[in-house]
């Protein structure tokens, strides 16, 4: 069992099937969750799925589940997967990856006739992406119980459009209860989406958690003021206070190494004209890490700096959480398991803490979950040239084998 | 002669009277360049004129020159003025103040029947605003040679009507050579359209000179990336980089006071998104000092900066400059005019080197000029709650009478 290892030329070659349903003139995909390319992309791997003699259930937010059995159907599933859909301007691999080598570790079961003792599952989940419906994780997010059935479906595209519409449109609206479908361990490969292991010169990356993040909007305001007339003394600079905070957001990340990040990715300067003073700045602040004692103490040091520097420029600010996601550690025996199969198979390997969402997240609150990663081509994801190497996606999908094969177990 | 004083209240309801005409709800004025408004504005301010005996000259570009003879013709008028159209939000002294100062100035000569030596002149400049037509105090431009008159004639509002077609219509495509009208010294009474007067205690402001000022665009190029799977020593994070510039604007102008000016007022970040660490940011850049010294030695400053910043951050820096003014010192006769002036009379006073642009900068160009600057409330201006207290203008009023008949010369 050990010699066992999955074919990389027919995983490579399913990637780029699918790929090709929604392809872009600049090599990237754009199949939005729930539109008819989304559909012919389901469709397709749905086939493979049926064609590899899996059978195929659909709950009702769109998720799909396609079984191989065990021996013992009693026990829950082993199950991995990912997702079908793509950002706007999106690479060949996020998402599908993950999906494509579940399929590919069917494939190779099959073809040497290995049976396990629970059953191995194939899953992918309804608008991981967001781009066209908000919740993001819509699937994964209903199945844990995060925001409702209801609120799912009324969601809303540009066009009015809403999800449970768009399900039935496409014929993906199933019967199965979300969340009712029972999952002994869930696993899910990715590209890392981040420059990490291609910087270290590693293949696969042990994922020990997700990073937690709180998101923030802060407004500093100002008096504007003619550039020209107002002397530096007299002046309620709104931006030259505004910068002080952006500066201070990334000293915070730098002082709570290797995991924490700090990032200022949106600003707004008003009236925004060159000879006035700026009156009001909005800014966004993004911090992450990998534990809740950090982030709580990156959020309590961004309050105090912006509570110091109120008092000293005398200008008002305000900051408010619009968004916290709590750090999520993958549980032990999925981490474990991934790290013991990428020992086995001799890759070069390191930790690599996720810095982005995934379905994953969602479903390990409320099954053991772990993650795979391998590297992608300049950390460029979401992005139409995003990249991956054909020896790193057929690595990772070895690791998801036989870290799959380890908590399903095998028939002897 | 000493005792001669300006009609505060006679002052007051010209200004109040010419204010009606485009009057806004808010309390402001609204009078673009060459509408009809602004045709009604100049027919009553002229009519004034007339009135009050004076001879009205108008030149190829609309500025109108309004004659009280002297005893000696063949002197060059002492010319005081300003401009009579405003902002779009715009407020009731910007300008309309410097022109019937004027006026009131002639009114108080009539009334005590004082004849002077030189010709004395009220003039006002067309589209000083720049709001409808650029560019901007395009009558004094013209005048000063600083631009054509066919560059002039050409500009275009956002209906696509012209200079020339518009001093046309509403009557004020004079004769005169713009340049060719005699000026022996130009003075301009102002409010000080900052906060430098009311912070002080101060009423009249003496100008020795207008603020060179140096504009740039500086574009800062680095990485956009994920915030979440993107360790902060892996990152070029273009924003990190441009506020440390911003910053720094603001700290070279305080190494230069009382007049040093360092403002960035306008900031675009790309792709300006919450979770996207910006790849691009493009900022503007405004330093002023009061001599070509200070100035230059600024804008070194900043760009020493930039070079540092470029090496320490491995990102590309761009800075261009985009417009120039040089420091406007005033003539000496003139500012000592209006200094004596001051003094005669006992107002409390300070020099306020002028940060805004106006008609007088070009004046200067080509004939002795100077500014006398009187408070107006929070230093706001460009406002349609722009305000000023009738005793500070009629104070700014009498040093120009003052000022005047000292360059004038009284017929005793």
């Amino acid at each position: 069992m050990n010699e066992l290892r999955i074919n990389g030329d027919r995983l490579w070659k399913s990637l780029m099937d699918l790929a090709a349903i929604g392809a872009t003139e600049k090599g990237g995909v754009k199949r939005l969750a729930l539109t008819d390319l989304d559909r012919q992309g389901r469709d397709l791997v749905v086939r493979w799925g049926r064609e590899a003699g899996l059978e195929v259930t659909v709950d009702q937010i769109g998720n799909v589940f396609m079984r191989r059995e065990g021996r013992n159907p009693s026990l829950f599933p082993i199950v991995t997967g990912s997702h079908v859909d793509t950002q706007p301007t999106g690479g060949k691999f996020d998402g599908n990856y993950g999906v494509l080598a579940g399929l590919e570790v069917v494939r190779t079961l099959n073809e040497r006739n290995i049976q396990t003792e629970a059953p191995i599952e194939v899953a992918f989940w309804t608008n991981e992406e967001g781009s066209r419906f908000v919740p993001v994780m819509m699937g994964s997010g209903v199945f844990c119980g995060a925001f409702s059935l209801e609120t799912a479906y009324a969601a809303r595209d540009l066009e009015g459009r809403t999800v449970l519409e768009e399900l039935e449109r496409i014929g993906y609206l199933g019967d199965q209860v979300p969340g009712k479908h029972p999952i002994g361990a869930y696993f899910e490969t990715h590209i890392e989406q981040g420059p990490v292991l291609e910087d270290a010169g590693k293949v696969i990356g042990v994922v020990p958690a997700v990073m937690g993040l709180s998101w923030y909007d802060c407004t500093v305001t100002g008096m504007e003021a003619h550039a020209g007339p107002t002397p530096m003394g007299l002046r309620c600079d709104a931006l030259q206070v505004a910068t002080g905070i952006m500066q201070e957001v990334v000293q915070i990340a730098n002082r709570y190494p290797p995991y924490g990040r700090g990032t200022v990715g949106m600003v707004q300067v008003f009236p925004n004209s060159r000879n006035v003073i700026p009156g009001q700045v909005k800014f966004s602040i993004d911090l992450r890490n990998v534990n809740d004692a950090l982030l709580d103490t990156m959020h309590e040091e961004m309050l105090a700096f912006v509570a110091a520097t109120r008092k000293e420029s005398g200008l008002a600010i305000e900051v408010e959480r619009v968004s916290y996601y709590p750090p999520c550690p993958f549980h032990p025996d999925c981490v474990n398991a991934v790290r013991a199969a990428t020992e086995k198979l001799g890759y070069s390997t390191m930790d690599v803490v996720s810095g982005a969402g995934h379905d994953a997240i969602y479903a390990a609150r409320v099954v053991p979950s772990g993650m795979i990663f391998v590297p992608c081509k300049d950390g460029i994801s979401h992005n139409e040239i995003e990249d991956a190497q054909p020896a790193h996606l057929e690595a990772g999908c070895n690791v998801l084998l036989h870290a799959m094969l380890e908590r399903a177990g095998v028939v002897a």
